[in-house]
């Protein structure tokens, strides 16, 4: 049975193409897209069939993070906010926290790291925060109702971080581009309407924590 | 195919008995014995066959809370500590806190509502903190060399509160007992030695978050 | 020497009336005024002669408290927020919220209750939270230019939290009113424009942390 | 009139020699020694005269930060716990934690850095949280029973934060020493009977916010 070596597909084996998948908060990508037409076994990071993955998302709350990767001063102080742009499934193209899925026996501080080196690069120098509380919990659901927060896959609880980079920052592949904003740009009408699944609302939340919202 | 109405059935579908329940941090019950070798299936809580309950607990953690019930005086100070008394799986009894699964299409506040009346009664008026951030996430794995909390049957991924309760505690069926500790009493290796899989820290570390740690 | 006896100069003796508190985030009472005049000595509550107070005030930041008070629901949702109505030193009216200092020998908790009981009478059974940490400290400054949170009397450092209320809120005499609005209403401009050194800001980053910022 | 011009002097003008020192949580210097006898103004620190400082300690709780230096690897685990051993009045040596007062003026992130700096030396790279908010307020009282935090000059309300360092920390004239220790180590009893005031309850508290109280 072939396995996939992409890195990516590793990482992120449950998302698959929707056409369901408008307006989620979280990109698709090209590896995704594959894997799903796949069938595929791996110990470590618990791929499933496509029935089961299906069976799994209809059945349990499945464990996310969400990260705001920020720029700070020599006092602590966000200058900036980074924020990626990315092709959703539908062609449309949004700004995007740094956001994926916790896998099977990974620790939530590995899962961080992984996703900031999946969409940042491995220059990106992150300095996760010694408390491993999230300074909120954002809770996606299919119905856009219930939460706000919204995922068409899947209900997702989603534990989010402001991480601070220090290094360079390199947009992947799966990201277009990544672009640092103001804190008061990042909590602009205009920033919020380019993004989608409430993660425009996840990021105000997440700047009032710093005290940085306008 | 028959369902099982046992409401406790209902609400923690995925305990099923297992000899390597022995340590865990989480009770086993009656109802979930007998849900184990049944084969349900239930829309509203997504009872799994035993296969694909298998496969789920295989390959992605489950979302938890756990909850330090206590009392607080008319200005907020802790000066009570409940402590579930719990069968475990392995004829042991051991001192527990409240503790459960999300559901599927669950807000986390709602799974707090449901394990604090599951465990403490219909009357005990929890005040569920605004704040929707846990104070500590703990990270349950079968293996103990991990992170210290453990649950042989699953990786768990735990948002663990403090919440007072004002109201009448009666411990349910599946408990024994609730009884009530001072935070010094609650953080003493005496009651460490009547915990396990963890729950003894867990604890402590909300009784610091409290500033009751001595 | 008479000592005044109102509870209300007993318990903010340091708030003066001066030209300079136009805008400022907190009130100035009448009994305050009286006691700007006075000179007065009390071992509880460190009055302070007017050459000390102004001393004081150019010497060392204060320790004040702000308190968003809310009400919520049986799963701890914020469903409404409380503003005051108060006649500032100017003569103008402004949405404030609950604020004072924290007196030498107090404890945070004891200065909390106290501010809450002066402004939302004795029988609004506040619900102090039992972690001590602030949601965040808003710094208060003559310039407002440094931090965005004024106060034209002094540098004041401020632990801002929200307090759930659950009994019957009869504003005193001091404030005008007592009004509670939803969240979305509190966070929308509209307020903002009724509120005045920063507290509508403070306002937002405590509806954020309960996760209620539209 | 002389003014002192040592920069420690400048940054603490309030700690004086005094025979009640002993046991207190924070350490006196040979500078503020010499303060203690002088009689000095300055406008941006705001020196006291013996007179005034007595009756400022005398009314007002005064504002501190308390800071719990930290090593941590790259996704943020705390691996070691920097404590300081400094010589208090009474000629007892103890274990300290970086500490000291917020001045007239002083926005906390820059108290934060100033203690630092002054404490481990220019080198030490500290990162400041981009959250504002303490992990505990500390209320230190000169009376032991009130809180257990004790400082027999005043009443302080502490900010306390876990701070990580990343540069070289070289301990100034007035440490006598820098340790560096394992959490396990930090949080055992042969460290909290060297320490003095409280503070090794205090740094148990943040050991427990970052998840590492054993």
């Amino acid at each position: 049975m072939p396995l996939a070596r992409n890195s990516s597909a590793l990482s992120e084996p449950f998302k698959i193409s929707s056409a369901s998948q408008a307006n989620s908060a979280h990109a698709v990508t090209e590896s995704e897209k594959l894997q799903g037409v796949s069938d595929q076994i791996d110990t470590r990071t618990a791929w499933l069939s496509p029935d089961l993955l299906a069976a799994v998302r209809a059945n349990v709350p499945l464990v996310y993070v969400d990260v705001i990767p920020v720029r700070v001063d020599s006092h602590g102080r966000v200058t900036d906010v980074g924020l990626l742009l990315k092709v959703a499934s539908d062609g449309s193209i949004s700004r995007m926290l740094v956001s994926g899925r916790v896998l099977y026996g990974e620790r939530i501080r590995d899962a961080l790291v992984r996703h900031l080196e999946k969409d940042l690069g491995p220059l990106a120098l992150p300095h996760i925060p010694p408390n491993p509380s999230p300074f909120t919990i954002a809770e996606y659901f299919p119905d856009p109702e219930i939460s706000g927060f919204v995922d068409p896959r899947h209900h997702a609880v989603s534990l989010a971080y402001v991480v601070p980079v220090s290094g360079d920052c390199t947009p992947t592949q799966e990201a277009l581009n990544l672009a640092w904003f103001t804190p008061a740009e990042a909590a602009s009408s205009k920033i919020a309407a380019d993004m989608t699944g409430g993660q425009d609302r996840l990021l105000r939340l997440g700047l009032a924590h710093v005290g940085k919202l306008p």
